[in-house]
């Protein structure tokens, strides 16, 4: 099949060109850039010399000659493009925000400042995280072709973290989660700027928009969604972001109060070494996880006292998660690492198109992680 | 006056070398080290050559020679040290945990795994935090001389973040303040060991000792003492440290729950953007926190939009925060940033000497913080 | 095939087991390790888990049942293992440097400060540098189970850089020829040292072993190799090693006295930027190391323009290599890039069994370079 | 006194601030920007906050202000302000390329594209390198007012390397000096471009300008003239800057071809370890270059073993330098390191304003460096 890719020169861009390359399904790709337009994309990134190699097209080429087209654009330019797909009747998988607030047009506009174009096509569109969705992606690729809503990076590890907690009830909702993520420069595009020029961000850890990142609501949403299919309800959720000189990977240390039959009562009169009891409920709670995601292609639960590192994932589509009892007893922590390009954006989208092409899910995603 | 440095050679000891010798009123510095014992600190540190230059020698040399002694050594090994500097009546400022749990040596053996050799020592020690402190150690110095715990670098600045809401009766302890913190590698001291090995942490993002860290209980009494200072019930606390590729520094974000007085009610049908309540009462906290501090030489609490990164307090004894209310309008996060090295070791340590002696406090310490 | 790895959780053992887990023709992978005996790899490298697992063996077990035998040793403790494997019949590719000067014990006890213990060994060994002996493997290889000292790292770089100028005559042998080369950490191995300490080695630059690196003899004897082949004479050799605070690869800078019959001659009477001739004079070399390459799957000559970087040859068996001429004219300018790990040790030795067995000289080693 | 800085928001104005904040001489700052005017530096620089607060002004009210003037601009705009500051009677510190070329206006348009505005200032300006031009600085500042063209970084840390073998013959001049220097990101300025964003730049090593970067013709000069002081021939010379991903600092490897009666004959039968010969001419050589600079406050000739790395000169004004004789004997190699913001940029700034001003040479750059 053939696959074209629409922003093929950012950072997502290319790496799902680097991906695509070595999926064994896919027998040619058709590429664009705005900026590149008429260059080739191993001059954008020598890199890939002797490899890939082809023309930067216009959109719609791309669009007329593929059999599955990825949008790695800017936020509100690309739904003209999904609209282009859907009349050919190919599948669109968008690496953007603009299909995953599908019901809630609202929410989109307060954080994205944009309103739908085409609001007829967020109708149908689909939020493509497999561990949440697979089943709605496969029913809806049987019917015809597809609009997916690619995850953003941070809310795909967070969401990973808390959905065994979130389906089997573990929440105290008078608490909020707490989600605490430190993501790689890459995030930030490739696009320069102060905020990612070397020597201001070399060297130092910085949080930034705290309270205030759009990722939040559409963790909100997953948090919602997962919390009502085990008919339970929604906590409230705190997100804060950092960066770190990393070049990939986000690490996220998720809080989540207990509800009373999932803690451990332990005497607060002075502030010792986790107990037996800790380490006893820790190992249940481990168990629900592990069973949780058994039948996952790329969750990892890590086994007990390893914890998630970002490299440890790296350039693979894994999702590496501990789970961790807070002394007090009432407090879950989870930690969760994914590699942002892959699993938090290229990976998942061809992830994606495997479920709605019917190929084995792994399919071209199957890199081993180099631990350096 | 003459001061003398035990463990010279460990990176705080280093640290203090280089701090104290640009400090106003040291003429002479004595040094001592375990490891190089007879070699010179230029040829452990050739970084000092031509500026700093001397003997390593024993540590009784350096006792018998100084007029207040500093002790930058391992854990549980340093007390003979105190006790003979008591006897030959002079100061000693102590960086190990050793004098950090004077009136609790069951914690201090719960996490430590050692008993007091000398526990006479431990009634009459002070722990050295000024902002906590310092009118403490004013009063014990002006008696005699003095044994230091000085604190650790996670406890520092997790409680400089604290501390004002603590004070103040902010913290609804139904639910518990949670402390996350990413650090440099130089926390973890000079000896090479696989988890500082360059290529197992450069380029990754890693927690360890999750919730299971021996800085919780410092942080634990820290919070005790400040809120007991004003009347208030003490939170459980939630501590976990990650490891980040960075020299120097440690982030901290800390998420306080708020009781009700200081709450903003938010109606949460959907997840929006800050509202204007949310900044009207976020500028009330941070008048709040800037009083507290106003008479503190080394913390800033940023003006609002800023927010703290380990860079901007590099190479300085500065504890920098800035305050965040949550979109939810019930948690608090405060987040500081602290050079682990300066502030969280040999700067704070050299703070305290300035306040024991009757010195400005800032003397030696005046560094302005490079940018990179 | 079935294929062993002594030594497997070095760095380049673990990235033998990672790329030959991916490779088309084995089928099975046996791993030794003393250090970690009776740990499985999964264990040491838990990047590893859902993907690669494993227990690991004594050597002898290893080879009992393998087809081709990898050893990723330190130097001078590998020799039984080759021996034990010509008698079972099978090939042994060594990646320390214990087979890399067979006609020159000398020369290796000079260096290594050890003497052969199986002199016979010795005499039917080959040097794994394909682009000089791949035929001479090829040949050996059809006669039976063949020994192959694998390159070391700065040698392959770096002769790769000078070999077409070698070949071709164009250095002036008067003056010799000058590699300054920087390496990334993972060159130092996986044991932790003072050297390779985060603190130590991050955010510097630092030379280390000038004019004194066991590497240099290694490149002087492909020198004198490549020269000998087209009857040239062979040059002087300068090296320089360098850490520079990454994770992986090599960049040789080589600078390359020219015979006058190669050279522009220019007016000195002022330092002025390149003149045109020194630019045609450029592309006559380019074209010159483009043809002399014209046939080798892993050496890219960049087009004009393009330097090499190592970040653009991460994790893949490219060498790539840039020509450039000095504004005086009379100085060759050669830059290359590898992986370290990959064409610099763990790569090209599964190159040199594709060799052996005839394969595909790329089959496993198609991994695209990621730019980050 | 007062100082002035024109272009005190870029890299090395920011440093001059900061350094010169900590100048005990210095009274009083006056800052400009174009960028940033109407703000204030610590809006630009929050680390500064606390320490160094003041507005940024138009670059004509610093001048009428002050009473030196340092300019951190982009080359070829700043000459007005020296004429303004001629016109007033004070001296102008230039750390633009513009006052580096002064005899030779066709080099400096050559490699800068622009031709000298006021000719008549080139006439009395001199190059502020003071291990080379000291007295002429000295002497032309006792006269009145003086235009000081700051030296370039990589110019300065090659010519401290060489000046000793310059100014004693040591040069064979029949074969070029080759310089190969690896510098830090922040050489490249604040202004964010791709090749300095971090994710192109972290993790990866790239040479850059190979054989056409303008400090080279800025080096011949300082040979130039340091050779004609001795009554030697000038060698050709070779320059090669690479980028590493550290913050600071500048390591030059230099490669210098020795007159016969400065080599160590070798028979080049085979490559073998240094002998005792070479280890004894390298300690002549040695010594040389230590005398060479006994005086000079800020050289540091390492003893033996050690060799220069960018964190021992961190944030000081110092240049460490190393030499080494080839085993082959016939090639001296000199290794270098600066900070290229200090010794680099603004430190060199101040050293000159402190030989202009006859102050204490080291008066405000007494700083030591941290090992991190």
């Amino acid at each position: 099949m053939i696959a074209g890719i629409i922003g093929a020169t950012g950072y997502a861009g290319a790496e799902l060109v680097r991906l695509l390359s070595g999926h064994p399904q896919v027998k040619k790709l058709f590429l664009s850039s705005v900026s590149f337009e008429g260059e080739r994309i191993e001059d954008v990134y020598p890199n890939f010399l002797g490899r890939i190699s082809g023309p930067l097209l216009k959109a719609g080429e791309v669009i007329a000659s593929s059999d599955v087209v990825f949008a790695a654009l800017p936020h509100a330019v690309g739904e003209p493009n999904a609209a282009a797909c859907m009349e050919r009747g190919i599948s669109y998988i968008d690496l953007s925000a603009d299909f995953r607030f599908d019901d809630d047009e609202n929410v989109y506009s307060a954080w994205y400042g944009k309103t739908y174009q085409y609001p007829e096509l967020h109708k149908a569109s689909i939020y493509g995280l497999p561990e949440l969705n697979r089943k709605k992606i496969q029913q809806a690729a049987a019917a015809g072709p597809v609009i997916i809503g690619n995850p953003g990076c941070y809310p795909t590890g967070a969401s990973l973290a808390v959905f065994p907690a979130l389906a089997n009830g573990l929440i105290n909702c008078d608490s909020p989660v707490i989600i605490n993520s430190v993501t790689g420069i890459s995030g930030g595009g490739r696009e320069p700027s102060r905020s990612f020029h070397f020597p201001e961000c070399a060297d130092s850890v910085s949080p930034y928009k705290v309270a205030s990142h759009r990722h939040l609501p559409e963790i909100g949403h997953n948090f919602k969604a997962m919390a009502a299919a085990g008919g339970y309800s929604v906590p409230q959720t705190i997100f804060t972001p950092h960066l770190s000189p990393v070049n990939r990977g986000i690490l996220s240390t998720v809080y989540i109060p207990l509800v009373p039959q999932w803690r451990v009562t332990c005497e607060h009169t002075a502030i010792l070494p986790p107990s037996k009891e800790i380490e006893a409920k820790t190992a249940e709670i481990h168990a629900l996880f592990t069973g949780f995601y058994k039948d996952e292609p790329f969750v990892r639960i890590l086994p007990a006292g390893i914890t998630p590192t970002t490299n440890r994932v790296r350039q693979s589509n894994f999702c590496d998660i501990s789970v961790h009892l807070d002394l007090n007893g009432e407090t879950l922590i989870v930690i969760s690492a994914i590699d942002n390009m892959v699993k938090g954006a290229a990976g998942q989208a061809i992830q994606n198109m495997n479920i709605v092409f019917g190929y084995d899910e792994k399919a071209g995603l199957e890199n081993i992680p180099a631990l350096f």
